[in-house]
């Protein structure tokens, strides 16, 4: 029998949700929920509905995983918990700083309904946790980098898109291959914010608008900018929606450690991503994550969970025996 | 209290083992077994003792995890399933045609005693079967391959060994580039095996040996050489000690895969290691499951495990708490 999907809230990562549902043969989409209005919203699934949030109460017991696609500044803080009372759920919260306190209220809520909660699912947190914890494991004398990009970071375009003469604009996160180089040398460099990434800016001007004044103002903006070598470039708009209309990302977890008697032998472990679609990919490790929280709700399990406490073979479609003699 | 490590074999992966569990302040080696006459074994663990392998019934209940180093030729298959009677234990079993029948054998043996027996931990098998088994889940729609090298092949190098007129020999296996290229790009190729890897040989040649013959004879092996590009050098055996002597390894587990509506989207996941030493990176690994295996039995789990049976937080000495605030 397929596991039942539901998915709340629908923009990008929504849509990558669904998309990657029908690449599952296993799972099945039942409902997309959101907050504007039912019929303004069309989606590509055949068969599913799409409802209302005040409508998800009606499904408890129709969906085996609720997906919570909100943001992380206040969808999530409010609606994982409220959710985890009625569902097993999946999100993406990825406020690393707060993640502490996500994990104690949606645990809490969880363990009200019955449920398994999964937070911070995605590549960072995600997949990036998961390998930094596996190679200090293994390397425990040793230093982690994580590098990101070359990708778009959205929250620095917009920060870039609230200046004063600022049409649109896309900022790329990119990785300094020196630094990258270093690491991977095994020398455990010290690097600073502007030695690991630069950032680049292709920026659309309103007509008139002071360009030099845009540029200075980019450049100096505090904890987004000022720390960074930065570049900014003035184009188009036709020009942005031609080159600058994808969403890249990716990254590096690299951790280099020593062993031996006298820790003379040095070992590189590196994990690293290269994405066309930021949110697709984020979307697919989600409903892989969907199927391992499906199984062990089956089998009982309640409270909040992270990539840290699965077991991979939860992971998969695959039968245990078809791990075991096709990928050990 | 810190957990009890018994080392059954000490060849190179033993003594790797020894110096892993020194660099893990919560574990502690109690004995290393051997088959070897006691007396003639010294290890570098103060306070440990060296035992005949016939002592061991003597340490059950004083050890928590005895693991095991012998060769997955003839040495494992019987030991495994044996010593899972008595104690909870950890191999890295490595034939990978032969896990199947291995985990089923050593699954009845260790439920006879009610332990737990993780198999075939390592690199690969071991973190690239970890990484085949989530980039597959993460990317259904794709293809993974996994290229070995640069490193040393014992089995390729004691194959050139046997062969009439040869003194001594080390055989690298080296990924080629530009299959490496192909594959990060997405387009999916079929490779060969003469187009994914090539085989270097460094041969010490004795007195007065036919080198054309000892060349050829390499060059025409089946299985081991005829498949490949293979590149062999006669050098002095000083040269063989000084530039050779060291058991270097790592790779490449690389996935392709598309998302998106009409899967226009390509996304690419790599893990790589760069490994100074083979051996005592795979005792590096094995340590840290075998953290996973005491708690595991701790717990009242029991029965065979691999790595897609292990929640990764068992690897880690951090508590949940502070992994979370950490490292996701």
């Amino acid at each position: 029998m397929s596991i039942k999907i539901g998915i709340y809230g629908y923009g990008n990562l929504g849509r990558g949700i669904e998309n990657a549902i029908r690449q599952n043969d296993d799972m099945e989409l039942v409902a997309v929920f959101t907050r504007r209005s039912p019929d303004t919203l069309k989606i590509s699934t055949e068969g599913a509905k799409v409802c209302h949030v005040s409508e998800a109460d009606a499904y408890v017991g129709k969906i085996d995983v609720m997906i919570l696609c909100g943001g992380s500044a206040t969808d999530l803080p409010a609606q994982t918990p409220e959710l985890a009372k009625k569902f097993s759920v999946v999100d993406s919260f990825d406020t690393h700083a707060r993640i502490p306190e996500h994990f104690a209220n949606v645990d809490a809520a969880s363990r009200v309904g019955g449920n398994v909660a999964m937070i911070s699912v995605g590549w960072d947190p995600g997949m990036f946790s998961l390998n930094r914890l596996l190679a200090g494991a293994i390397l425990p004398d040793g230093k982690d980098y994580t590098f990101w990009g070359k990708g778009v970071s959205q929250g620095h375009s917009d920060a870039i898109r609230r200046i004063e003469g600022v049409a649109d604009a896309k900022q790329y996160t990119i990785p300094v291959e020196e630094a990258l180089d270093a690491v991977r040398s095994g020398s455990c460099p010290e690097l600073t914010t502007r030695q690991k990434h630069t950032r680049e800016c292709f920026v659309v001007a309103e007509e008139d608008a002071d360009l030099a004044r845009i540029e200075r103002e980019i450049k100096e903006m505090p904890n987004y900018f000022a720390d960074y070598d930065t570049t900014v470039h003035f184009i188009s708009a036709e020009e942005l929606k031609r080159d600058h209309s994808g969403i890249p990302h990716g990254g590096f977890v690299i951790r280099t450690g020593k062993t031996g008697k006298d820790l003379e032998h040095n070992h590189v472990i590196e994990y690293s991503l290269k994405l066309d679609s930021n949110p697709e990919f984020t979307a697919s490790v989600i409903v892989a994550y969907a199927r391992a929280v499906s199984r062990l709700a089956k089998e009982g399990a309640v409270g909040c969970k992270t990539v840290f406490d699965i077991p991979p073979a939860y992971l998969s479609p695959k039968s245990h025996e078809e791990l075991i003699s096709t990928l050990l």
